[in-house]
């Protein structure tokens, strides 16, 4: 068994402690915290041992009423990996702790590539991150983005992907973000961040990524463009990303106009939070211009990564290969729309 | 001088009359409108002469206190040309009516380009439209994408375009559209209507297109890929943009990041209902990477059509030739931000 904490418990950090507890080969050593708030309570409610994230904020914790198991590095000192999904920049403040510990760390996108040894995705490089002391998860658009490329340049090679990325402006609780009624180029410059970041785990691909920002929080929708080194059709490439475990090719026939419905579609199937761990993309979409590869796909930024980070805890501790790993997560996480 | 009828005042219409009565060769017959509604009221208060469009709707007015001219068919009967600016649809049912008193008339780019016998872009094609009778400015979206790539055509050659159009969901005054938080591909389908259309104005152009709906009223915005046949600098690229007078380039210092900002700049500056006729193109979004120009734009979908409208009018009438007419249109209006 692998003892695996968690150290930061919001959006990511709650999914991947259910995501470990469900696993065969995986026991949760528990959860760190800064604060007492309904994330903390549910985490209580759960039995999940709950740890103080910083040394100072232990006595919010007692003033809530919440017993708690320990400090974060107590935690640390039982895990024999920790997942930090703190936010971001916090996980390379954590690093030296984990160092200390000799315990390796899984962080999330929202960190520095150069803070880490192998940024990972469990399709495009798993075998990259084995023995790896700090291995970056990469962000839930270079996750997606990573999945889809992955396949399409095993089989028909990319001369080279134009991405634009309409990103929701802020999750669910993320109360303070914007924008209302607006349309941002975000950032104005050009490239985006993400086209960098899908290098990092396809070092060698030719890739220009544009962003932007809309008033909207349920997923982001990416309008992608791969101009592949081959022309197959339309078809073809249909067949070949209906064999992806973590690509959903959403039917016509489910009449499925955007992300309120994949989140509702979601939410019927009884899936915890209504997440959506898989790329959904439209299957009417698809479509070939030429050499031209065209696609929407929708990605759920709070839960794709959440199969990546449980895929990394086995790629870093040499316990499964990618194959058994992707398949065993699946399996216990109910993958595959 | 001109006598240009305005069939339909909504959002266009009501556009199209202000600026024709700014123009030194032309005068306003009058506005034809179905409804009593706010515009009506604002036309008469204006002095506008108001219209009946629908003959079996003249009691309507009359109730509501508004004195009308006539019906649409006088209107007709004293215009030299009218501009049809009525809801995609009617102003193919609106067509024999203006065939059988010989009146020239513009349709706007809700309607289907085989209605008529040019697509018209001022800056694309403004001699294509001499002397026909039937000519449709196109929408606001191909307006914006003709106007960037007539002069990237003519300078560097276009070997392909890739767009993806980023659209409001409706205009503010639209309140029953969506949607509300959510990204929508639509179509779901590839291409979008735009490339073809663009394809009414620059038939041999190799252009697709992608759009999508978002939560937003004020702006659509362009994530534009443009593959030339040479390899300018971006530097070049900004200085042939920075010339075209319906092109205006955003610049870093200005500090506006969406639409919501650039609708209060035009109302700042005194616009009238804070219109944009400009494509507005972020001048640090202009970006080389090998022969792919990319560049994010703003196009204001309640107004760039208006100088169009205007252009061609002077146009089917042959009494300008284009960069007469949209030096005049310009100055007029004041274009140029």
């Amino acid at each position: 068994m692998i003892t695996v904490g968690v150290n930061g418990y919001g959006t990511i950090g709650k999914r991947v402690a259910d995501a470990v507890t469900q696993q065969p080969d995986m026991e949760l050593a528990g959860v760190a915290k800064t604060r007492p708030n309904f994330e903390a309570q549910a985490a209580v409610r759960k039995e999940y041992p709950l740890y103080a994230a910083v040394e100072e904020r232990i006595e919010l914790f007692e003033e809530a009423g919440i017993d708690l198991a320990g400090s974060v590095t107590d935690l640390v000192a039982e895990s024999d990996v920790v997942v930090d999904a703190c936010p971001s920049g916090i996980g390379a403040d954590n690093k030296s702790m984990y160092e200390s510990f000799d315990t390796p760390a899984l962080y999330q996108g929202g960190e520095d590539a150069d803070l880490v040894d192998v940024s990972f995705n469990a399709r495009g490089n798993y075998s990259a991150a084995a023995g790896a002391s700090h291995v970056r998860v990469v962000s839930c658009n270079t996750t997606g983005l990573s999945r889809l490329l992955a396949p399409l340049q095993e089989r028909y090679g990319v001369e080279k992907a134009r991405v634009t990325l309409v990103r929701r402006g802020g999750d669910p609780g993320q109360t303070s973000r914007g924008p209302i009624n607006d349309i941002l180029p975000n950032p104005i410059t050009i490239p985006s961040h993400h086209g960098p970041d899908v290098n990092t785990v396809f070092p060698d691909l030719d890739i220009d990524t544009l962003g932007m920002k809309v008033p909207a929080t349920l997923m982001h929708v990416h309008s992608v463009n791969v101009t592949l080194e081959s022309s197959p059709t339309a078809a073809d490439v249909r067949d070949l990303l209906r064999e992806e475990s973590r690509l959903f090719l959403v039917p016509e026939s489910m009449a499925i106009d955007g992300a309120g419905k994949l989140k509702e579609f979601a939410h019927d199937a009884g899936r915890p939070r209504g997440d959506v761990w898989e790329n959904c993309i439209w299957e009417e979409s698809i479509s070939m211009e030429g050499d031209d590869l065209y696609l929407f796909e929708a990605i759920h930024q709070e839960s794709d990564v959440v199969p990546e980070n449980i895929d990394a805890i086995r790629a870093v501790t040499e316990t499964a290969d990618a194959s058994e790993s992707i398949a065993t997560t699946n399996e216990t996480l109910g993958i595959g729309l």
